[in-house]
């Protein structure tokens, strides 16, 4: 396949990390990302050319061009973190040229070289053949938030208890933690923030879908503590939110906070429930759960790719948007709820 | 040995938790506590009686008889975790009964029955048999300071890092955990809120003493978490102080809170470092402790005694205050720094 020297992308325009850190909404695009076109990167010894098909767009990745994601910005490279695409070229060593040739999903975040491109590097060891029975957008968003399901739902499973919290329920990581949830007789206990997502999200199997907006929710979100007795939070939002739950939790409880959506302060509200009553909080991030759990990494790859090729799992697709629209198009497709965004080049 | 019926004892005037919880400092004993006679109490099979020769005053005396300690008040009972004395009386089990004549060390937080009284009841296995060359003063404050000294060290130890932080550096507490640093090589960083502790904590062991009201606490701070890159922070106070010392602490750092000095909100700076970072926070609670880690625990005692029966460990004394006298002068006696202040029966 010939590869040409340039290709189209959307180029980082901030470098490092932010000064000024903003909310979870791409409210427009110039303040971070502007269109080019930039040389075709060369892979290196361990990793592949990927001519890309879909990339998608994640919370983390909107983190990131803003400068408030765990790794820093590179000025003028392009952003995106994961995709689905061919492989067109490759480094010389067995493994990355083996991947010549096949449809794989795949993840830039160690490669720093982003998917919302013509073409994007990766690691061979950050992609994942694809087996035929596998759409372009459920490979396109089949390892930053199946992975994480998959890996944050492990831990509710080894915790034991039946009942377990989580906020942003209606996310799409959150739906497919729901969904496995539900086989295995658990009973998750979502926030969300509109009516119309709680019969949704109940039919998914959502043990208690909570409106953190209404009034009643206060009343509401200890009532469920207190009877289904919650021992894993995992919080999409950190804030008031996750401290009034995280309060109202019991003993043993642990906070494991993945997300940031809400930039107001996040407090303690209770710190002798840490002392006397063995509370933790502490974090999780997909690339750090890799990296402590390789013998997990890819009985996960399988599942996932099992549950998307039999429709058990299926993505929402809110938009497909072309490259070349993406700068006038993608902050009002991002407000819209319950689907995903792709950018196709 | 003839046991009256009665008994001289300070009482908890609040029932179970406070709804306004208040700082660490003991402003008045009148809300919170009244001399009284009460019956002297029976032991439970597994209990034991003993004539109170001296109890000790804790931080955590003082928030639990203002109802924000990790156990409920019991209105009408002494207050008062932690004494020596001996035991006259027991319950029929054997130990319970091979205790009796003995002096020892006691601890009432499961018995809650207090030590600020002429006889408290604690569990048998909350007693430690004291060496005769354990000093009153030493043996009355053996167990909440030394073993959580011991016990928090070894965290630091397992650890691995030398470097590591306290808050309320010049309390009983962090000296002895000075010390112990000092005898292995490590080198603790501690907060202060007055230079002239400054020279007395270098002299025990620390290696880093920082004045929290200096004009250029930020910046030291700063520098000296860079330089020394701690991963255990061993926090007393909460609040701001503590929230900066995280903040400022590197990767995979883990902020044990023990104590509630500072009533403030405790903000969590920025989640994000819980999950890029994989910080932790955490508690610690000596009773906690000695239920996961028996094994830890009769080591721990020895240890202890040893070290206060050769001079290695030695309490310093602020005022011994005899019971009737504790009403008109604990509050003033507490706000002395440097030393303990104890009840005699």
């Amino acid at each position: 396949m010939t590869v040409p020297s340039e290709m189209k992308a959307l180029l980082l325009v901030g470098d490092g990390y932010t000064r000024t850190p903003s909310g979870s909404v791409l409210e427009a695009m110039e303040p971070y990302l502007e269109p080019g076109s930039i040389a075709v990167p060369t892979p290196g010894p361990t990793q592949v050319l990927i001519k890309v098909s879909l990339a998608s767009i994640n919370p983390s990745d909107i983190a990131f061009i803003k400068g408030q994601y765990g790794q820093p910005r590179a000025k003028g490279q392009p952003a995106g973190f994961e995709g689905v695409g061919t492989v067109v070229a490759s480094g010389d060593e067995p493994y990355p040229k083996s991947l010549i040739g096949k449809r794989v999903a795949f993840a830039t975040g160690v490669s720093n070289w982003g998917s919302w491109a013509d073409y994007a590097v990766a690691e061979a060891a950050a992609c994942i053949p694809l087996l035929d029975t596998v759409r372009d957008e459920d490979g396109a968003a089949m390892i930053v938030n199946p992975l994480t399901a998959l890996a944050m739902f492990d831990i509710v499973k080894q915790e034991g208890e039946k009942a377990f919290v989580m906020t942003a329920g209606a996310s799409q990581l959150c739906k497919l933690i729901i969904g496995l949830a539900r086989e295995e007789g658990f009973g998750p206990i979502v926030t969300v923030r509109r009516d119309d997502q709680i019969a949704l999200l109940k039919a998914l199997g959502a043990a208690h879908v909570l409106n953190e907006k209404a009034p009643d929710f206060k009343t509401a979100l200890r009532e469920v503590m207190k009877t289904e007795q919650p021992r894993i939070f995992l919080d999409a939002v950190t804030g008031p939110l996750a401290s009034a739950i995280f309060d109202a939790m019991p003993k043993r409880s642990r906070w494991i906070i993945y997300g940031r959506l809400d930039p107001e302060a996040t407090v303690i509200r209770e710190p002798g429930q840490l002392i006397f009553q063995h509370k933790h909080i502490e974090g999780f991030w997909l690339s750090e759960w890799m990296r402590q759990f390789r013998d997990r990494r890819g009985p996960a790859i399988l599942e996932a790719q099992k549950r998307f090729s039999d429709g058990r799992w299926s993505t929402d697709v809110t938009a497909v948007v072309p490259l070349a629209e993406a700068m006038a198009r993608l902050p009002a497709e991002l407000a819209k709820p319950n689907g995903k965004v792709f950018i196709r080049p």
